[in-house]
């Protein structure tokens, strides 16, 4: 296969497709998916729109591979093993504010009319409810300290740390993101 | 004033803003406000694009007008009385998908670069905020009966309704967002 700038090799290739998936994270960040073209992606890195189109040949097809990189370092929420390792993933997460704009500004986007990400997110959410039953179970058993059983305590736990991201990236300095998690740890366990 | 189309009393006028804002709200539930044009906006209730600036001159005028008309149907997020009302505002939100996919589409757009309601949510969630915070020390005190204080407690509650809302648009068979709320209540009111 030749890519027409010489750099034909696989290797080479699979470095600039990680590039590509980098810059278009950036935009989104920057832009929201739908406020983010190829065009821009593309300038990005230094291709034309018809060089990025080698490698990503639709936009969605570059959403796929965004999400997919994202959940590719975030092993963590999908199969968290304990509670205290999600505490540190929210502490992580206040560390990086571009991935976290990115995945909440796509999540917002995904619940709009045929958003190529709706099916993915809604997938997502099923994986990460179960997963987090299971983290609840492992930890307290059938029932909570509280009274909840896992599964019910599951959406409560996804939801405050979705909500806390969109309270803490537009006011980041009035809204403890890990101290705030921490706090509701910390409600699950008393009863 | 004249409008062209002889409709130029006031009454008249503002019926036609109230339809504007009706007919946007409903193209940004669909596309998300960044894929929302004016253009769909003014097909929608049979006016040019070019009369449609006549009642806002750009499209974030338009925005802020939807947003104030969603805080009008909502006073009681703002400043809501009781906790149990807050139960039964979940519960309306429950049954108007459509509202709430507007909100939530928006707010996650809100966190992208230079988005023209960024400020209107920053501003929005202190009030909502400091307001909750004023809500739970009137239900408890000082200190919930779990320990934390009212203002710690807050963002912890806006989180849950807006991460629950998240969860049910995405997939309302499988969360039950108003009881999953109670729930929370719940949790708070334990110690």
């Amino acid at each position: 296969m030749s890519y027409g700038d010489g750099m034909g090799v696989r290797v080479r290739s699979e470095e600039r497709r990680a590039a590509i998936v980098t810059a278009a994270l950036e935009v989104i960040a920057e832009r929201g998916y739908r406020g983010a073209s190829l065009a821009a992606v593309a300038e990005r890195v230094g291709l034309t729109q018809q060089g990025l189109l080698h490698y990503f040949p639709t936009k969605d097809a570059l959403l796929v591979a965004v999400l997919e990189e994202r959940d590719r370092w975030d092993a963590l929420p999908a199969r968290p093993r304990r509670l205290d390792l999600l505490a540190s993933l929210v502490e992580y997460n206040a560390m990086r504010p571009g991935i976290v704009q990115t995945f909440s500004a796509l999540l917002g986007e995904s619940v709009t009319e045929g958003h190529p990400a709706r099916g993915y997110f809604t997938e997502r959410y099923a994986q990460v409810r179960a997963g987090m039953a299971d983290v609840l179970r492992a930890e307290y058993g059938d029932r909570l300290p509280n009274g909840l059983t896992p599964e019910r305590t599951a959406p409560l736990l996804v939801a405050v740390m979705d909500g806390l991201q969109y309270q803490w990236l537009l006011d980041p300095d009035a809204v403890d993101m890990p101290g705030a998690f921490r706090d509701f740890l910390t409600l699950l366990g008393e009863g």
